[in-house]
């Protein structure tokens, strides 16, 4: 079988297996539907992934992977409040399902289960695991905190915005790696490398997603492309257009940015008009394949064995799948 | 010095020392002011107290008491915003004073946090620290559900009544013993006891709080009294109230309180004269005794000096101090 389907499938019967109370139904009913709306198990599978690099079983390294995937949707679940967001994976968030004080509590409890998970690491992992599992859970947070100061930022340079991604996204993708190299029993300096391929993985792969916003097909993209466009998100791409854009462009962009009620589909396709003189698209691709260059690089420089290399990369390549 | 300012002193000058970043300070600025806002300080000192009972030193259980009140802390942040609280320790509530976004999202750094510091226990006991510690947060997260979900049910019974505050309030005082016990080396059957005599002052100091909010002068119980009446929030004395009283008593009290925008001078004056009827003070303060003197004999049953158990006697006593 596939490593990846393999790793797909264990990770999705520990989920199913996960001991989650029935009562107080309010609280643990709102995690186990969180855990059901599926994804793509990407954090997981990079943690199980870690771990079959560098010759560890895989098993072990189960538990902290869950850990890493509740941890994951316990950041989702609070964003979506923060942001006020109706749906997830096309379904209510859980806040809208159920109201605030309930999606508050139970992502609480919810970041509780996942630490729970991880330290079902074995004893002589578990102290470098919790550690790294807790700093990266801070850095999370920091990422999540500027991704909304910067919402009301008037100016956000590219090397700020590339921080936030780095810290909300990319830092919980090179943890992943990282905590399975640890439990493989990898070097310090192996485990510090390939959560640096991972990092970079995670920045090409938040690039990758704020292109597919803009010009990713909806059935593929799994949500109505131009979301970003519509709320001014200040993504690589926009702030891109607002670095290169001439005087008459940039008054366009800014027109679009502060019209109060604009025809959806006109703001998308002027915007869209504009970033293709500016050469938006090309430029995203280029930062995206510098990150993701990096990262392969980095892995080069590992030394795991080429079929075990060929996985990852071939992860990657799917994470960076081209839909547009 | 007594041990209980000295208790005090060191978690003061240890919250003063913490280490909380600058930036974001939209993240950081909130944890910084909720432990400025100060408190008896209560959990960190029993950790203490837990730990100097057992004869341990305890400077090694300082990081697991920060831990602990962080925490506590940390519970107090949500709750404000799930109770849609505008003021705590008569000052503005984090998400009054920021928004709740910030709430939400400080507070789960500082729950990151609070994991941090426990996790700097040391090596042989901080997985009996950390197990205990993330078992009672799921546990005070299902006691905040059951006290958000009575505020919306029909009928509560005291039992249930018991059963949430226990979940709420008492475990994180059983756990704050218990941690400095096990940090002190304390054997499995004396820090279960030693927990347990924690649970039962918890439930006993609970009891008391409730009292207090009814029959509790504002200036010595920091808050105006009543509030409890006012919201109708279903307490011991309430529950004790509709359980005995006869129809016409019973037919008052469902008077006031489906009023719907009653004078609250009234009403308080109206609930304190049916309670006075009822012997609810009594009732409260008999059902608080028996909670107490269940921890006195619990901790009879363990062998430690007695002037260290004169300190815990102390602290109890301090904590059902009779203001009223």
């Amino acid at each position: 079988m596939e490593p990846l389907k393999q790793y797909k499938d264990l990770i999705e019967s520990g989920l199913q297996k996960l001991e989650i109370p029935a009562s107080p139904a309010e609280l643990y009913e709102p995690i186990r539907y969180m855990l059901s709306l599926g994804g793509k198990r990407l954090r997981p599978s990079l943690v199980l992934m870690g771990c079959d690099l560098f010759g560890g079983d895989i098993n072990l390294a189960l538990p902290a992977a869950l850990g890493i995937e509740v941890f994951h949707n316990f950041t989702l679940l609070h964003d979506d409040i923060m942001d006020k967001a109706p749906l997830r994976r096309s379904h209510p968030t859980v806040h809208a399902k159920w109201n605030s004080g309930v999606a508050i509590l139970s992502g609480d409890a919810m970041f509780v289960k996942s630490c729970q998970l991880m330290m079902q690491t074995e004893e002589k992992h578990f102290r470098a695991v919790m550690d790294l599992f807790l700093q990266t859970a801070l850095e999370v947070c920091e990422g999540q905190q500027l991704d909304m100061n910067y919402e009301q930022a008037e100016n956000v340079s590219i090397e700020e915005y590339l921080r936030m991604i780095r810290l909300k996204t990319a830092v919980l993708l090179g943890c992943a790696l990282e905590t399975g190299a640890i439990i493989a029993g990898a070097t310090a300096k192996e485990a510090n490398t390939i959560r640096e391929v991972g990092n970079n993985l995670g920045i090409a792969f938040q690039l990758h997603d704020d292109l597919l916003d803009v010009y990713g097909h909806a059935e593929k993209f799994g949500k109505q492309p131009g979301g970003d466009l519509l709320s001014n998100k200040k993504t690589f791409l926009l702030l891109t257009a607002l670095a290169d854009a001439d005087a008459s462009e940039r008054k366009e962009l800014n027109h679009w940015l502060s019209e109060k009620n604009p025809d959806p589909k006109s703001k998308i396709e002027a915007m869209q008009q504009i970033f293709s003189q500016l050469n938006i698209r090309e430029k995203t691709d280029q930062k995206t394949n510098s990150f993701f260059r990096k990262a392969m690089d980095l892995l080069d420089h590992v030394t795991i064995p080429l079929p075990k290399k060929e996985s990852l990369q071939q992860l990657a390549d799917a994470l960076m799948v081209r839909e547009h």
